[in-house]
């Protein structure tokens, strides 16, 4: 009962209130009403109260939310306030983009390791970080106490992959390979489909090209 | 009215049924009740007939659905049936990623053409596509009737090269910069935020433990 139970769609939108408020941090904003984070965010200033009053009233009448102190309290619910040891699995162009984004690492995602089956990879140093072979995955994960992986491999490695990574002690792990992980359930699975992304944009395109075409409308600019 | 309108939750769905279809099919398999796919794809039957009925009545009754119809009519729907001509704006390792990952192609999204300012980069060629000056960005999308540029760029150039593309005529912005575009309406942007992904894992990760430690339960095996 300590912590309330939170909504999955707030949850979702968190992330997004604490880009807009680091922003915020950057440009030297101390504080700020829900209404003028409602017109940078474009979301209503009412959501904005509903979505933050979740977490205890950060906002004061009159005053609106401290800037640092929202964002301290969000990075503490989002758990990216601590350290989290991260490894990459598949050392292709994927994998290396997200050793090479130091962003991750600024909000606690500090990559350890790298793995790959292929032999030219083996050995390669990416940002510091070297590429190793997955033979010794397990060892590794125990050592350097790895909290979280991120499979950037093709579909069809993944599942024993994500079976060696969950016998290891892994708790989460961060799916970019375009197929469905079966896991325990005390282990969570965070699925990045690009490919599903790429499908939701096409749709959306031939719908509005549908509501163009077929009541004669153009949208107005 | 030619169209009926379906819920954003349903079209999100899509996607996801699509894979699983091409996987049946790829297995040889030609029909499918409600409740096998059901124990596949780990969804209620009644979720599943609830969606599938948005697009007229694929399945039939004792007989479940036939997999390539369904399959097929899903592509309609998604509109990755036609072709779109796409191009990647950032040639770092992510751009590299997505032009190297040849499912896209196959679902009907050529990758005509990249474009970096790095003139490294510039004139290299990866999977037979050349990477491009963005001096060159307006002309080319005329000339090769692009619809999607997929943008993979830091975010702080990313408003000015969305401002071009929409110029140019671009209507669908498929946006890994970690910000949010302005864009006209008739525009459509699908965000593809990693960061935010990464700390809704942490999240879950954290409430997991919290679950765990709190109410001195452990999570069955």
């Amino acid at each position: 009962m300590e912590r309330k139970e939170i909504s999955k769609a707030v949850i979702g939108r968190l992330p997004r209130y604490y880009r807009y408020l680091g922003e915020l941090i950057e440009e030297g904003v101390e504080r700020i009403s829900s209404n003028e984070l409602s017109a940078r965010m474009k979301v209503t200033a009412s959501q904005i109260r509903q979505d933050l009053n979740n977490f205890g009233g950060f906002g004061q009448q009159g005053y609106g939310y401290n800037v640092k102190y929202l964002y301290s309290e969000i990075s503490k619910i989002l758990g990216i306030d601590q350290q989290h040891n991260v490894i990459i699995i598949g050392a292709g162009n994927l994998g290396q983009a997200i050793a090479n984004y130091t962003n991750f690492e600024r909000r606690g995602f500090v990559i350890k390791g790298m793995f790959d089956i292929n032999p030219k990879l083996i050995g390669l140093v990416i940002r510091g970080i070297e590429i190793r072979s997955v033979d010794d995955l397990e060892t590794f994960i125990k050592d350097n106490e790895i909290q979280i992986a991120a499979l950037t491999i093709p579909k069809t490695k993944a599942p024993e992959i994500a079976d060696r990574l969950v016998n290891a002690g892994i708790k989460a792990i961060w799916n970019f390979a375009h197929t469905d992980l079966v896991v325990p359930d005390d282990v969570v699975v965070e699925n990045v489909h690009l490919s599903e992304s790429l499908m939701r944009l096409s749709y959306r395109v031939c719908s509005m090209q549908d509501q163009g075409d077929g009541k004669g409308e153009k949208s107005s600019k």
